[in-house]
């Protein structure tokens, strides 16, 4: 048997070549692999699926990120997938494999964060899996959701002409993550180490504590306006814009000018001596809303609250492109966050 | 905080104490953790989810289990939590943690046994997460399914006087595991060592290759039998026969006579210097069915091939009990395969 490294295939390639020919033999699976979540129809009512592993020393630092603040974002990152989807999250199942250096209060501390967003968010926890571990701590959570038939926004639908939004702003959880490592990286190992956040709480809240965008779901709903395609931001702007693009079969322009950026992200990446921009197209865990409505639309979106047209879809041959401030065209790559090609 | 070790409580006790209290919010939550599946009811049809951790080190030890033996058995022990509610496992969703020492030709060959389960039993595989792991293999499968409503099987069901049936037999699984370790500590390292299994080949697929009794939930439908409890063998017969009792407010007289154990399994205890019948009652990883039926389908029941009458429900208060050959009554304890309470 030959063999090739994982690292020259990334994460998407090895997905794709395990699984791309892989085909439905259940009635029930109405779309599989490839999207935010799947899509299965049971009994007319389509039922969204999404699943997250996250291992320490890879997803986390229990360094820097408290186990409150990492059940929360535990749960919330797979509802985050489900609303992506234009669902609604209902239930998730919660597998932990848990080393002996954990007490049980600790794991109730981790699992009152998860219980904290499952409440936020109106999700039933239903199941899972208890196991010790010999090595790091490892959560696996599943979430379960419901969308009402035809209401489903999958990757593929962006159409010429398109406008492209994005709520909130971009960048922040990434700076929130460099701060917390440079913390890290001054800490002597002394008990009365004092990090210095002061002003950067909400990059911090980024990092630690981010929410799914529930609320702009229903703002949608509110005016009426379905997306012809949306994603989640997990692994940057340009990433998953690019997944759109390449699924829908498009391409796009977005203006850097139009980006929505922080004034607590722009001043960090100044600290840091970073582009700003490159942190706003490249930094993941935004778990922002991206998506796509059709042109005639525009004068109903300013009826949604907190989001940003940033661009528009563009014919395929016309590749997928930035419009720098000083007028360049600069393509868009996928340079975001992702762990296999990081090995 | 005070520091309570997760030993002291076990792993039931542990679910127990972070899960106890939960109460649903969601309409479509029907059940949720404590039976093998959470039941949910997305318009009217019912909806079944089960999943399960596997962790390097713990679950499997890859040096005597073949990738694709590994991803079979992951597979199918999910497909058996469905079976285990009476329903029928119609997708999963399969997160991976990944170590560099893979290649993905390793992958693969894990991979085609996920498939190959999948084809063997109509599943699809859905979806799932695929990240680098800095420790072992780690492998988070989830399955949903279905069934019809009114026709789930739970274990709090048994009622006093019903029977007692297992279907196959015991402990095989848990005397193929003493074998390969035993080979493994025999092994020298060296490439050219013959691993002796001569004989033993039922054992070690009972434990490598281990099916889901599919066969047994239709034929049980094909007589028109609902079993009034179920569950499937995963920490042994003792423990999860309790499981059934406890949570159905029942005891139980098993008959040691009765207990199916096949002549590989009974010569290999011996060899081991191992009680048979002890090795039939705690044995883990049969993935057998173990469920209760209502006296008056006993004509009935012999329609059912493969199943094995082994007792009967009693009263609570008459506790859970053993017949043994020899007319005494031992009473049963779960002493079953429990990696939480082993560390």
């Amino acid at each position: 048997m030959g063999r090739t490294e994982i690292a020259t295939l990334g994460e998407f390639g090895l997905i794709e070549r395990l699984t791309g020919d892989i085909t439905p033999l259940q009635g029930s699976t109405v779309k599989g692999i490839g999207d935010d979540a799947a899509i299965l129809n049971y009994a007319g009512r389509r039922t969204l699926v999404t699943t997250d592993l996250l291992l320490e020393g890879i997803h986390f630092d229990l360094v820097y990120v408290p186990l409150k603040h990492l059940g929360y974002k535990a749960a919330v990152v797979n509802f985050s997938d489900i609303y992506a989807m234009n669902g609604r999250p209902e239930q998730i199942t919660v597998s932990l494999g848990i080393s002996k250096r954990f007490s049980v209060e600790e794991l109730e501390t981790f699992y009152s964060g998860v219980r904290l967003a499952c409440e936020a968010y109106g999700v039933d926890i239903v199941g899972g899996d208890t196991t010790s571990s010999l090595t790091g701590f490892t959560i696996s959570i599943t979430c379960i959701g419901s969308v009402a038939e035809d209401a489903e926004v999958c990757r593929d639908g962006a159409k010429v002409s398109d406008l492209i939004y994005v709520s909130g702003d971009l960048g922040a959880s990434y700076m929130g993550l460099q701060l917390l490592e440079r913390e890290k990286a001054a800490w002597d190992g002394s008990g009365d180490f004092q990090p210095d956040f002061a002003g950067r709480e909400y990059l911090l809240e980024r990092q630690l504590k981010p929410e799914a965008r529930k609320d702009v779901v229903e703002a949608l709903a509110a005016q009426g306006i379905l997306p012809t395609a949306m994603i989640d931001l997990s692994d940057g702007l340009s990433s998953d814009l690019l997944h759109i693009c390449k699924q829908s079969k498009v391409g796009c322009q977005v203006y850097e000018e139009r980006l929505p950026i922080d004034y607590q992200t722009a001043v960090m990446a100044e600290t840091f001596n970073m582009n700003v921009t490159t942190v706003a197209l490249n930094g993941g865990e935004d778990y922002e809303l991206l998506f796509t409505v059709p042109l005639h639309l525009h004068e109903q979106m300013k009826g949604v609250e907190g989001v940003h047209l940033i661009g528009h879809i563009a014919k395929e041959e016309q590749g997928c492109y930035l419009m720098t401030r000083d007028g360049q065209e600069m393509q868009l790559r996928a340079q975001g966050w992702n762990p296999m090609a990081k090995e």
